[in-house]
């Protein structure tokens, strides 16, 4: 057979060498990394290409990809949504990425998105706080124990200097494996019976929660003056955590408006409740936390710019880690015009 | 390191591993194959979750996200359409797909498809010919001699029963190339000088050009009665082959209105004109050739169904042929919500 050219391989990074990667970097500096690349591309938002998510729904879940583009390099993310799945011993969200150049439409980069976003997930958690937490939080209550709870936990400490943590979930198992894991990791960690209680002197109150379905994880009266939600687990139509009323007396803030209204909380409101876009806090167009007593939420879905930023980071990570696979998935002849003759040949 | 679990495993199909089942099956049994696939989601469309694709456009080319669903699987493909690629010793469209699992969001096939997706347009090709080109057919002009000509051409002989194909190319070299990869296949072939002689006593014109932009491949003298035009080349908004004249004296089928009101030569019509659901045809619905002296147009686009009717169709071909490789792509911890604690332990 012919060798396939330079061309037709796409570099890989698959769980194994993603794991290696983040391990050799350290978790807590990936995270901050990670804000700054986030951060860099909402500052460029008006550069990209952006269109709300393409879901696939079904009974059980969802499948949706999320395209962006700055001009130059183009990304996407495969990502699932299927809160049955743990009952089966699988992940609810499992997810794959890729970049590509524009100028070729050829893929730079294939990778696993697992893991990585889980990472900017929290990462853009992380960074909203920065932005709108009130000053000296040094407490946050997270309520929802799974699979992104320990990203999350770890974010708020490298990035908000959060110290103490309070956990809560309905199945104490997932709190007990939560706080196993961050142990050691310079956190003061607190399990509680209720939500109630995890909120309980935190100036952060974090709800990650899965069930696809409208669930009143916070009510009105739990939430004190002052405080920041950051609310990850509402982001799918019909998916929120928190009650309306708390919306009400708060100042929101979204990534992408439009999709953030199907998804979010906010799709309790009306279509024209005033939200404020992170981005234009980050580049000053928007105002953030207006007084030390206002509740601030960041309604977060995830966008398809963080995934982007993410994306780039290992794609800049390759050539100093090696982290990675050449995967023979481009069909490149050496006269393009003949694809059919390589074909032929490789008999 | 902790082994991932067999659901961390995603089969993939290399270029070199297409190129050997390609090779194996047979490219023309592949082509009736994949005729036998396509006709039979067809036959299903009303069950198919349809959007037009999602697409980035910049200067010199599109990339595109094409997903759908029948409900139990899901697939999509990722494809660029860069006509300056060639210049650069590039492929103008490249490509790779992906099949998923309704149920659990879970991939269970990764697939290059530049290959695979010259082998589907063929067989969409071939397979709207034999339902609408007029009985009898042995003739066709070939206009455009590039990557997908071969796939045209063997895939009309398979199906439809042509035995004799007229080439015309702007590059001769073109022409010189497809009639060497042609050769001792069973069809005459004579290369033409200009498209009014390549068109010259054929019952089927194919058009499969690839300039970003509209180009007059054929004018409305040039277009005989009874002919069945399968236009090919005009696949994305600014691009087609054929004067408006000849579309307002054809009967216009087409896969996907939607999208083809954007990307086909319809792009030139009104948003209302008539056109007839292919997939109608092949269910009886709706109705193909009227007459003999019909001029009959397949304005093809090409539709994510046929993309997902070729994946299945290699996933089908999975356990048979063996050539395929695992690739560890998906983070499936023992415990679901163990995602950090699964990295931790990979340390």
């Amino acid at each position: 057979m012919n060798l396939p050219s330079k061309q037709a391989y796409v570099p890989f990074v698959s769980v194994d060498n993603m794991m290696k990667l983040v391990l050799q970097i350290g978790v807590e500096r990936v995270l901050a990394d990670l804000v700054g690349e986030i951060e860099d591309d909402f500052r460029r938002w008006p550069k990209f290409d952006k269109t709300p998510r393409v879901a696939s729904h079904s009974d059980v879940g969802v499948i949706e990809l999320m395209p962006t583009s700055d001009g130059e390099t183009y990304g996407f993310k495969y990502v699932n949504g299927h809160p049955s799945n743990m009952k089966k011993g699988l992940q609810t969200v499992t997810a794959f990425g890729l970049l590509a150049d524009v100028g070729t439409g050829y893929p730079i980069l294939l990778t696993e998105m697992t893991i990585l976003t889980a990472l900017r997930t929290a990462a853009t958690s992380a960074m909203a706080a920065k932005w709108l937490a009130p000053k000296g939080a040094k407490v946050m209550a997270l309520i929802g124990n799974g699979a992104q709870s320990e990203f999350q936990a770890l974010a708020f400490k490298a990035i908000c200097g959060i110290e103490e943590i309070r956990l809560y979930d309905v199945d104490a198992q997932a709190t007990a494996k939560c706080m196993a894991n961050l142990e050691g990791r310079g956190i003061t960690l607190t399990a509680c019976k209720t939500p109630q209680e995890a909120i309980e002197g935190a100036q952060i109150i974090t709800t990650v929660t899965a069930d696809k379905q409208y669930a009143t994880i916070l009510t009105d009266n739990m939430v004190g003056a002052g405080v920041h939600i950051n609310a990850i687990g509402g982001d799918c139509p019909g998916k929120t955590e928190l009650h309306r009323d708390i919306l009400l007396r708060s100042s929101i803030f979204v990534e992408y408006p439009p999709q953030t209204r199907i998804e979010g909380e906010i799709q309790q409101m009306e279509a024209d409740h005033p939200v404020t876009e992170l981005w234009q806090v980050i580049t000053g167009e928007g105002q953030g936390r207006k007084s030390p007593t206002e509740v601030t939420l960041f309604d977060s879905v995830g966008f398809a710019i963080e995934d982007f930023s993410a994306l780039r980071y290992i794609h800049g990570k390759l050539a100093e880690t090696g982290l990675f696979e050449q995967l023979d998935m481009i069909a490149d002849p050496d006269d393009p015009r003949d694809l059919f003759g390589m074909l032929l040949r490789s008999a």
